[in-house]
């Protein structure tokens, strides 16, 4: 009699989108009150809501432990503890999922600040017919920081507008700057797009001095990970008008709070991580998981494979 | 001793910009108070504040009238009064100027629709962090009616997104389609974007009758003229959700009225004839005015003449 391999879901409900599993697998639930104790029974864990950070907080340093992790989100920052690091589990993501979404919202909020759309909303709700010239796209500069397929789907969608994109990722290659041309790229840039991963390379990159090197009609744009920018920095940036204006769809702290001074920083636009997230995108999600699911099981190589060590799937 | 040739100029002070003319053109001013004064000496007349309607108001029936009329704008609706169309008066227009930046103005809203934007930005205000999910561009269908130059650039614009979109004209060309071809196009579009100027034929195109034939999900744009729209029908249509959504940059009464309940209507974004106001334009405007004005007056063929009869620029 064949033992099914135990599938262990944390959080949300993916099952419907999981019908080809049905009968290959037993599958588990778990929440982060749970997922400690549960761990150790399952082959695969699927983290269904990357909003979740229990993995960290739940991966066993020894013992039994899921072989396979795989996390329906381009970025694994949430899981990546030193104990899940260390061991020989793998882990993937949802590469192939997210890029066009993430790329069109960037699009969308660079055309919204070029058009000053956000001010013409407020003069709406006050009946307000007050004619101003706004800026054309086509023919200004972005540095998109992020060399990945998110930062290079944005780049390429940019540059259909007429926007001359430069990329910079970790290491230089053919049509991608290094690090070492950042602070030179920045300060040319009239949109600056962080689509980096947060790792120990990126966290806080955005900071004081690299605000100061943009211009002052510069624009900065995060769809990466709240942690790449130092938010006081960004704050101080906008008040100061160092830069012209800013939209953060990450947080350092998600749900951002009520009373957080970032919701009301003239100049920035916050929205609620959901950059990526468009109707349809949870079929997506589950058929890309059952195609993993069968490699997996045929003991076919696995996608999508983090390194887990520099934090994200490397190569093209 | 040449007597120099009168340039007229309605409303406005290009002349920062016309510096080449210096010398050789006798400036005059006129507005809305002074034109029909003043048209009789006028050999040109320059229509710089394309708002002004004083031109059908000021045309003469007979006697002496300017040999030119330029404006500086791509619409022409404002001047052409049954006496004008019937004179030997040449109108031109700022064909060229606005195309792109009209486009890029489409393509703001279009992106700020589908990714909520409008929404996104009421929470902020409220400090609110409410997760949705948003529609995608890619993949999605337009029509645009118009097939002028502004309407084949925002066709250009929107499938550079990713977007299939269908040109609407006067008369069926290559990859143009006719009136003909217009309900069924708009049957199926997600986008509907109006593009086109003011003339008998289009006046009041989009009626009740025509919303009604979008689906719920469709959007509307009008960037051309206010009058192509019953806007009645339009606030109807939006609050009976026979469509989802609708911007509109052009309004049958400009400036809107601040008591106007146009503001105030769910899904509808308002914004004050801005969408080809980019700034640097007026330097561009009055480059090509000059430019028009060494072809007037060396006696060689105008650019960007007007059909007067139809009510634009004819030909490609």
């Amino acid at each position: 009699m064949t033992v099914l391999p135990a599938l262990l879901v944390l959080d949300g409900d993916p099952l419907p989108r999981l019908g080809r599993l049905t009968g290959r697998v037993r599958v588990l639930h778990a929440d982060s009150s749970t997922l400690a104790e549960r761990l150790p029974e399952a082959d695969v864990l699927l983290v269904w809501d990357f909003t979740s950070r229990a993995v960290r907080a739940a991966w066993p340093g020894e013992g039994p432990r899921p072989r396979w992790v795989h996390t329906a989100s381009a970025g694994v920052d949430h899981l990546l503890c030193p104990e899940l690091v260390a061991s020989d589990t793998v882990v993937t993501n949802a590469r192939g999922i997210f890029e066009e979404p993430i790329a069109e919202y960037v699009a969308a909020l660079v055309l919204a600040m070029a058009k000053d759309l956000p001010r013409t909303w407020r003069h709406q709700q006050r009946g307000e017919w007050r004619h101003r010239e706004t800026e054309r796209v086509r023919g200004t500069r972005a540095v998109v920081v992020g060399s990945g397929p998110v930062g290079r789907t944005v780049a390429r969608t940019l540059k259909a507008l007429g926007v001359s994109p430069a990329v910079v990722g970790r290491v230089p290659h053919t049509g991608i700057h290094g690090p070492e041309d950042l602070d030179r790229l920045l300060a040319r840039a009239d949109w600056v797009i962080a689509a980096a991963p947060l790792t120990d390379q990126t966290r806080g990159m955005f900071d004081t001095r690299r605000f100061g090197v943009m211009q002052p009609n510069a624009r900065f744009v995060n769809v990466g990970r709240g942690g790449l920018v130092v938010e006081e920095a960004l704050v101080r940036a906008l008040r100061s008008r160092w830069i012209a204006g800013a939209a953060v769809d990450v947080l350092a702290t998600e749900p951002l709070p009520p009373d957080s001074p970032l919701w009301q920083v003239p100049g920035l636009i916050v929205s609620p991580h959901m950059s990526g997230d468009t109707v349809g995108r949870h079929d997506e999600l589950g058929a890309q998981f059952v195609d993993l699911f069968e490699r997996w099981a045929a003991d076919r190589p696995l996608k999508n494979v983090v390194d887990k060590r520099r934090g994200y799937v490397p190569g093209r």
